[in-house]
Order: structure tokens, then sequence, then C-alpha cells
């Protein structure tokens, strides 16, 4: 699929903006120059899956967007307000598989009144054919060490903000390697997350995750995969873990709404083989973020 | 000084968006829904002083603009452009204080190409009284060690991104508890920079700031006061520093190019009082970032 370089196949919906959320034009402006999410990267965002007309894991999303905004100071969000903005989206876009991402700012810094608005874009090739090639990944420092979420709730660990630059030169790096994305460690060398998705990893007939307490966030589709995994008489588990339990496991993937699941073919240049249990976890994931 | 809240008394200039640089209305929207500006934190900014028609320091902040944008892999900003961007938003905002801000960004999503804009803004209240009643100040974990910049680049240590959000979330930390600024330490306990400042300690007839390669970002108002210092017969010097360092000094000052400078008046509950050197270093350092 390529896109119209005119932002044609996208939607736009300014949320907050108005009486009521409505579309926007994505080929006009939307945003001030003085808006704190665009000189400050101070605000929260979600990103959610769009398919055939209906968002996906809805609920835990708002769960984890109103606990973002309550570590930012910002005023609590109107759930209600960005599910209307959500199935307004639905209905507008129609079919296909779309990247559906809300944006809540702290807004303006000569009114001091939020901005929030909603963009919807359709999946690029390159998310869909990792699916089933997966992908070559790297581990970087994230550098923080795992009590610095006690120690400093400034950090905003656990907070999905706007302030992704980090993370998005982390991905510009492993794409420099030739790679297709990363794993971060804390300072103790323990598995955090990617930059976008949550660690997923199947051992012996059991599916782990590093705890939430390691300072990373609380993932959503990391949340559906395991609850749909102990109806099918999986045990899943929070559990630290590091480079070599990896290695040494049966598969790991990184999970996230809008690519599901991406095996990890390759971790810091050493092939995973593609375990016996590939297809029923890749499936699991599937049904668990959009069925 | 009490600004409209229409934002009439603010100026926008869109740098990369035409031919070239022009004012734009700054009660119309400027920036597009999937500006990675404000989806991502993903692009740099600098904040100059303007003040009676004239652009301080801004060599140094060019100089800043470029290595920031070499971290982050943006396209080689065109210096002149912005530095015509400057000469235009200088004459027609007139006389007075106001903070000149730049912001740089990896541009929208849907078409791959930076943007960039300026904004100008008059200088509130807070930040002018803070020059002579100084700051109450707290210090912060950052929760880096300080070779965290060697080992991943991908932090964007020393780069002045968008993304700060932890800053700007540990300076309501500070609000909060009835202080005013903060200062960060590194995991090993050295002092590090405010959130929107560069730490100077007068100590002996010498200055002292934290070094650069402790991962703190190079101060154009330090490196501002620095010369100057120099001139006037003071030994200066990059010096790694903890608390006690501070406690002991003569004085301390949060220094930045629109606040110019502010005196630490209290450290974590500790009174720094007022030492005799101070109306010399406030002087130089107003004389170096206005002169």
């Amino acid at each position: 699929m390529v896109l119209p370089q005119d932002g044609s196949q996208r939607l736009v919906i300014d949320v907050l903006g108005g009486a009521e959320p409505r579309v926007h034009d994505p080929n006009a402006p939307l945003l001030y120059a003085d808006d704190l999410a665009a000189v400050r990267g101070d605000g929260i965002f979600e990103t959610l899956m769009l398919r055939q007309g209906e968002v996906r894991n809805v609920h835990r999303h708002l769960t984890r967007f109103r606990n973002s905004a309550a570590m930012l100071n910002l005023p609590e969000p109107d759930l209600e307000r960005w599910q209307a903005a959500t199935d307004l989206a639905a209905r507008t876009f129609g079919g296909g598989e779309a990247a559906l991402r809300w944006v809540y700012s702290r807004g303006r810094e000569s009114t001091g009144l939020p901005t929030g608005w909603l963009t919807v874009a359709p999946v690029g090739d390159e998310i869909i054919s990792a699916r089933t090639t997966g992908v070559k990944v790297m581990t970087a420092e994230r550098g923080f060490r795992l009590d610095l979420s006690q120690r400093s709730p400034w950090a905003l660990i656990g907070a999905k903000t706007l302030s992704y630059a980090a993370n998005m030169a982390a991905l510009r790096a492993a794409k420099e390697r030739g790679l297709d994305d990363v794993i971060f460690l804390s300072d103790e060398g323990n598995v955090l997350e990617g930059p976008t998705s949550s660690v997923i990893v199947a051992a012996g007939g059991a599916l782990y995750t590093p705890p939430v307490d390691a300072g990373i966030l609380p993932g959503t589709s990391q949340a559906s995969l395991f609850a749909l995994a102990e109806q099918r008489g999986w045990s899943t588990q929070q559990k630290a873990m590091t480079v070599p339990d990896l290695l040494s496991a049966d598969g790991v993937w990184l999970v996230s709404s809008v690519r599901i699941q991406a095996r990890v073919t390759q971790l810091d240049g050493r092939d995973l083989p593609r375990p016996d249990c590939a297809a029923e976890v890749e499936q699991m994931a599937t049904e668990a973020v959009t069925g």
C-alpha cells in the first residue's frame, strides 16, 4: 500500500476544540505554534487498532490513557468524549486496517487550555509484513535503574507521553544497522520493552513478560494476549528476565496494537529459530488484539 | 505584564513552510495533526532572548541548534534561513523583552518533510522577578549514570530535543512543594543542570559549572558568562560537583537565556545566604546574556 503524499487517505478528528468531536480536514493545519505537545512533548497518546470499522481493546487503552494523564497532572480526560470521537472515526474511516491515535496535550502556552485530537492512518506494508517475517532486534541500554520510577516520579516512567524522541532515535539506530527493532535493557541488564511494543517470551508452555514495576509501560496487547492464553490453558507470568533468558527461550515476540505481533528472528546477531509453538502464540496474539 | 489570552501579543513565523520565512497569524493554526513534533516530541528547539529589537548570543544558539539536529539525524538546518527568520522576528516584534523560540521538527508523518517555526512571547513577571528574588530549589534524581551519553547515543543527551515532558514534570513537582526550580543529579550524586538552565557556582573567586561530558546540555548563557568573567579576571572551570559542594560554595545560580540568572536562595530546605560576590556575578551574567 502506498500512501498518497497529500494525506488524503488520513482522517483527523478535533476532539476537544469544539462543542463535540468533529472531523477536521487532514490537509488543513489544526495545532497552534505554541501547543505544548509540539514545543515540549508535554502530553500523552495511545495508538489503537482500527479494523473493519471496529476499534479493538478500547477499554484497556482508555484506562492507560487516564492513568497517563494523572501521572502528568493533566486534567482528567473525558473518556466518554474520547470514546465518541473514536466511534466517529470508526464510522467515517470505513474498512481496512488502520492505526488510530489519540493525542491529549497540555495545550497552548498562551491559553492554558488542553488540546486533544485523533488521527487515523492506514497500516503500512512494512508493519503488515513484520507479522509474518518477524524482526531482527538489537538490545539497547535505556539508562535507567529498575527503581527509578519509585524514586523519581517526574521521570514519568509508565506514562505514555509524547516525549518519544529517544525511542525514535533507538529505532533509527537499529535501522542504520540493518535491523528492525530494539529491546531496551535496564542498567542492571534486565529486559524492559521495545520503543513501541511489549516483550513476550514463550518457554516450556508458559508465557512471560517483564514486570511492570521494572519501569515499563503496561502493555495493552500483552494484557489481552495473556488473558486469552490463560483461557487456552497457558500459564502466564510477569518475570524479571535477562538477555540469556531470551536466547534460551522457545521464542520471543514484540507485541503492540497495530503490528499485533512480530517474532524476534535475530537478537544481537544471534538467530532465534522458529519454535513449534510459534503458530499458536501468533494466532492467539492476533485473536487477542483483533478479535 | 498580563498577556491577553488570545495570543495577540505573540508573534509566529513560519520558517520552512514557504519560499522564505514569513509572519503567520498567531491565532491561526500552523501545524498539522500528524506533525512528529506534536505526536512524538521528535525535533529540537532553542530559546533566545529578544531585547530591544536585538537577539542575543545568536551564534552560540545556532551552533547548538546544528549540533542537536545532527544528533537526531535531522536534515542539516539552513542556518542562514533561521537567522533571516530571527531578523524578521526582531524587526516585527519591536521593543521590550521577549522569549524567541526556534522549533525544528522531523515534520509530518504523511509527507516526511521537516517543519520549522519560530515564536516570540513577552517575558512573564515571574521570570523577571526571579532575577532579583532568586529561586528556591530542590534536587531531583535524573536517573542517568554519568556515562550514559557515551554508551547510548539514542538517549540524545546533549541534544535540546522537544521531548521535555520529564523536565516539565520535575518543575511541576517543585511548584507543588512551594519551590521554584530543580537541579538534577546523576545516579552518582553529581550535580548536572536545571530542567531549563545551567548551574553556576562561585567559590573562592572562581566560577564553576558541571562538565558537559557528564551528560548535560552545553549552556549558551553559561558559556557567555564564563567568557566575560575571564576577561574580568575570574578563573572559570568545568568541575564535577556534589550537593555538599553547592552548600559550601559562596553562591549558586541558575543561568539561562531569558531568565538570565536566578540565585539559588534555598537548596533542599537549606538557606544559601547572599554572598558578597553576588552583585558582581549577577551583573556579569546580565551583561553576558543581554549586552
